[in-house]
């Protein structure tokens, strides 16, 4: 690829800090046609996503209303990783703070783009098996869940009818079910 | 659910227009502890994404630079609905615009939240199948995009290895394999 076939960023500003994101505004020129495009960016920390079983081989869900929609969903568990927080701690901590489990047998499942278009982050799928409760639920002040068990079949069924609305809890039990059968 | 059960939208106040979005803060009371909670949402419109296949059993996708992670993805055709389009309509525009690709057999694969937790809007899962090469492209300014033919059982192993970055391409992708399993 030569360097006239790349968008180039010609400059970015700084926009207004958003409570989740910081908006940065690039100024992109496109290759196709020479013509420079503002772009929007969305800065934010990455997040995680925690498929975690219970010996008896239940998924672990929390049931939330979410702001966005207007609606309750039912999602893995997760949130955005603490600064300076590594990913893996991130994960071992929203699941013991949203569900009081915890436990010792990780497996990193990789990484999906929390929106490529204009957000600048990645969610980070880890999956605890055997997971135990041992600790007392710790929310945030913005959180009012409530935490559900799901037999892993009755997950996979769900996910095949199209029951989950968040597309991060998709992907990571797209990376849950593919690490299962290899 | 009884009404001290619910989050309270005590008001809402404009937020800066940021282009792909407008913000919107709500003030929400939490059921758990009765505290306030400033929320942000980004209104914006729905967007689709079609699952387009050819004769030959191969999926359409577009290569692209994507600004918010400043890399290259593939991704299924797709893009936002025009103010006062349909959805489906908006589909068979995307489509043609994208990849110059048409066609009459059109089924509905249902929708997908595009984040619930601070956006108001719907991504819409759309498959065309017997797509035919009809038109030629039409891109926006903002875009510059290579289409990508791929055999139908590759992309169902691409889905499970994790070679998509855009976890709305997964969630469309998995609506799509549970639909031909049916």
């Amino acid at each position: 690829m030569t360097q006239t076939d790349q968008w180039l960023r010609l400059r970015s500003e700084e926009g207004p800090n958003l409570k989740l994101f910081r908006a940065r505004f690039d100024y992109m020129r496109n290759p196709r046609n020479g013509e420079t495009e503002r772009m929007i960016v969305l800065e934010s920390a990455d997040s995680v996503n925690v498929v975690a079983l219970t010996a008896e081989q239940e998924m672990l869900f929390v049931r939330q209303y979410r702001f966005g929609i207007g609606q309750e969903t039912l999602e893995l568990p997760g949130g955005i990783v603490d600064p300076g927080e590594d990913h893996f701690l991130g994960a071992v901590r929203e699941l013991r703070e949203e569900t009081g489990f915890t436990g010792s047998n990780w497996t990193y499942l990789g990484q999906v783009a929390s929106n490529p278009v204009f957000m600048d982050s990645y969610i980070h799928n880890w999956l605890l098996e055997d997971a135990q409760p041992t600790h007392e639920l710790h929310l945030d002040a913005g959180e009012a869940v409530t935490l559900e068990r799901i037999p892993v079949a009755r997950v996979r069924a769900m996910l095949w009818e199209g029951a989950f609305l968040h597309p991060h809890t998709v992907s990571a039990l797209v990376r849950f079910f593919a690490h299962q059968t290899v």
